[in-house]
């Protein structure tokens, strides 16, 4: 590459990384946000979160449009293009913890009445806490190219799964006690879901820095929290 | 390009089609397989039609590497990028449409006892039928670059969303009248959100199809169909 070259490529390098940290703080703030608008069931919260998420939507497709032309223009060596697909995962895994947050906050604006259980949104609120660091520690673990960091935001996705099982064991019990708490109910287990799945995107990431760290891919199974047992609840990870 | 990088190049081109159209065909196989399998309660159906995922798995990604070395050899003027990228989202979203079909699988092979409601059953299979057709019908828009057809299917996504809309208030109408339905039905409300998904995987597709051929995007919003409402239960897409 001439000096005119390496510097364009460079720059194209620090978009690509200064959109995805972008991305990085969007996401998390709006899981926050979201779990913080269910819990009060703040409605105008809950929407300021969902109105984050087009930004999302947009520095996902200028991260992946640059990726590709970059790609297509350097000609990048194997660990350049390993750098730049990660990118390219990476961002579609953010944008998909944004759709995920933003999910939750719909239904918050579509709870009516009050919060009918208080009890089940502890271990909710519990389970997002975890989602939220395995996706803070797992954004730190790229931007450090922290390999064994990301190993553990790996290993630690069994306690989402396990909780989301909890969850939901709890929440049909409710719903079983006081069919006045069905729908209620119906809500938090979708949210739930969301919650879990968050927490499966974010090691989609883990698994995503060990590569480009490493070169090596993780082994294929997922350790599994929770849903082992033949007459698991929440059939596991979706 | 010489003769020979033309050849090199076709070859890349039709590995990624051949491709592709297998993945098509296994991820409708397996939506059709696993609808089937919970209609019955067939636990031998469902877990054929898990076995059938790694394959997905492993087309996605030899597809997406093919695709990336691809735009990184050949360095292809806008419409080829065009072409590669479309080939890596598509195969993002069967992949993904091979997930949601496992999910309902996997739900099967842990729903025990009989089918307590079996009239619940008929508005999914249907909405599953609505899935399975879209699905068709946009893989044979992408085969064909038919943008007319990518088109309706992107405007059919909301007949999918009003019917699982509508399942959603009868599973909770079932889970209301006795308590013994819960457990049953919340696995079934996962099962019709994941139909949902599919069909949003499918539209998806339309969306690439459209921008492929036309090199226009479609509008942002999606038609929407049974969340309009303030009180719409199920809180739209997810």
């Amino acid at each position: 590459m001439t000096d005119h070259t390496v510097k364009a490529y460079d720059e194209e390098l620090q978009f690509i990384g200064g959109r995805l940290s972008e991305m990085g703080g969007i996401a998390e703030k709006m899981l926050v946000d979201a779990i913080e608008a269910l819990s009060r069931l703040d409605a105008d919260l809950a929407r300021r979160t969902m109105d984050r998420d087009p930004k999302l939507d947009l520095l996902q497709r200028e991260i992946e449009e640059m990726a590709v032309l970059t790609i297509a223009r350097r000609q990048p060596m194997a660990n350049d293009l390993r750098e730049l697909v990660a990118a390219i995962h990476i961002a579609s895994d953010l944008e998909r913890v944004g759709d995920l947050a933003k999910n939750i906050a719909k239904r918050t604006t579509k709870i009516s009445g009050d919060i009918r259980v208080p009890r089940t949104l502890i271990g909710l609120k519990h389970m997002a806490d975890i989602a939220a660091l395995q996706l803070k520690n797992v954004l730190d673990a790229y931007a450090h190219r922290n390999v064994a960091q990301a190993d553990d935001v790996w290993r630690r996705d069994a306690d989402v799964d396990a909780m989301e099982d909890s969850v939901f064991r709890d929440l049909l019990t409710f719903m079983m006690e006081d069919p006045r708490n069905i729908s209620f109910c119906t809500h938090l287990l979708f949210c739930s879901k969301n919650i879990e799945r968050i927490g499966d995107h974010a090691t989609n990431i883990a698994e995503t820095v060990h590569y480009l760290v490493t070169g090596d891919p993780l082994p294929v199974d997922r350790p599994k929290g929770g849903s082992s047992g033949a007459e698991s609840a929440s059939a596991g990870v979706e």
